[in-house]
């Protein structure tokens, strides 16, 4: 946790914050806060700065912050990604949330898995947990957005058109002769990546009629989020 | 797994392979392989190319393999990482072996958990693992080398010169100043990346002495196994 991470409901009659359960528990036993002691703090979609502990016991920790410093900017790069195997949702959705995109949709494609859509990751209180833990991890403070689309054909045509108007449409889908991804793309991209298999020719030519440019990263077959990682890091400068 | 990674202790005495164990579920429950179904394998530290089901039950299953493809390029990238969290440990090999890195090592810094070190993942048998999944899901057949060292000083004094010889030597170390990590290295490079918390000022002082270049990837600080994702493909194509 690289920053404390508050929101209203943390705050107190008092104007402090009043801070139980987790975000206490680190400031205690992995930050070794005791009173007095200033770490980095930020509020909710808001601005960044310093909390002073002002109290910590084994039930809560009370603080009091000055937030005067803006948050990173976001990263101009909407991922568009087939939803993976739950285990890697959550890694997707942290490597992506570190990496400053704030736009996210995960999507039904011929090869995802229909179980995929039944794990309780997906529920806002899961999502909003993961999504808070990419931002105290990163030292942001502005909470993506994720949206789910659990069909292919009616998301591409009719509402990737709006998601990508304004922006590079790049599709990540190794081929022979597909050219390497362009490094430091300054202007806004749409990164659409497939699931584990790959998008199939049907949903690639769909993609590409509608105007995707096809790109690869080498002959070495990377894990979602480890793809995300290095296809966002060589589109794109992660200035802040 | 996008290969079957194959050695000699499969080979059975009529010269075919014999598999047990994760493999041979692998290719049942997963691959839902069938005899007569081909898929792909490599033989480790050798060839790539396909290998033909001969037989498959509960037990075990028989494959004819003919291999005739090199595997991908090793990167020109070494690494040299800061022994992380064990749980981390594992994501960084990971995602080190499927970007194609094949020397790393994990050293001791000031801000490294002495506890670490005491994590079964280290010992041969569990790197073995982790380092074949990553060979399999990346399609390569070629064995990472991994080394471990417990002092800091001596290894950067008098072992790393040796390893960054001929090679870029950058150091990732966020600052005021420092330059954004360059794109698309031509030469080899030797990565150095610290732990969370980063590296000391001493440490950093010394390593630059040794002749790093001190380099950053903007604002956000990143979990280790992102950092070393987006830093790779930044800094280096990852062709094969």
């Amino acid at each position: 946790m690289n920053l404390i991470l508050l929101d209203e409901s943390d705050r107190t009659d008092a104007g402090f914050f009043r801070l139980t359960g987790r975000r206490r528990d680190h400031l205690d036993s992995v930050l070794r806060a005791r009173p007095g002691d200033v770490c980095k703090a930020g509020f909710l979609n808001g601005l960044r700065g310093r909390a002073r502990v002002l109290a910590l016991d084994a039930e809560q920790a009370i603080l009091e912050t000055e937030l005067d410093e803006t948050p990173p900017r976001p990263l101009g790069l909407k991922l568009v990604v087939a939803l993976p195997r739950p285990k890697t949702f959550r890694k997707v959705l942290g490597a992506a949330t570190q990496l400053g995109i704030k736009e996210i949709w995960f999507i039904q494609t011929f090869k995802v898995d229909k179980s995929y859509w039944q794990t309780p990751f997906l529920e806002s209180a899961a999502l909003e947990h993961e999504l808070r833990l990419g931002l105290e991890q990163s030292g942001d403070t502005v909470m993506p957005r994720v949206a789910f689309r659990r069909r292919f054909k009616p998301f591409a045509e009719d509402e990737l058109p709006g998601i990508a108007a304004g922006t590079r449409l790049l599709l990540a889908h190794p081929g022979a002769g597909t050219p390497y991804a362009p490094s430091g793309v300054a202007e806004c991209v749409t990164l659409l990546l497939g699931p584990e298999g790959g998008f199939t020719p049907y949903e690639a030519d769909l993609l590409a009629r509608l105007g995707a440019e096809t790109i690869q990263l080498g002959a070495r077959i990377l894990r979602t989020e480890v793809a995300l990682a290095a296809l966002t890091a060589r589109l794109k400068l992660l200035e802040g």
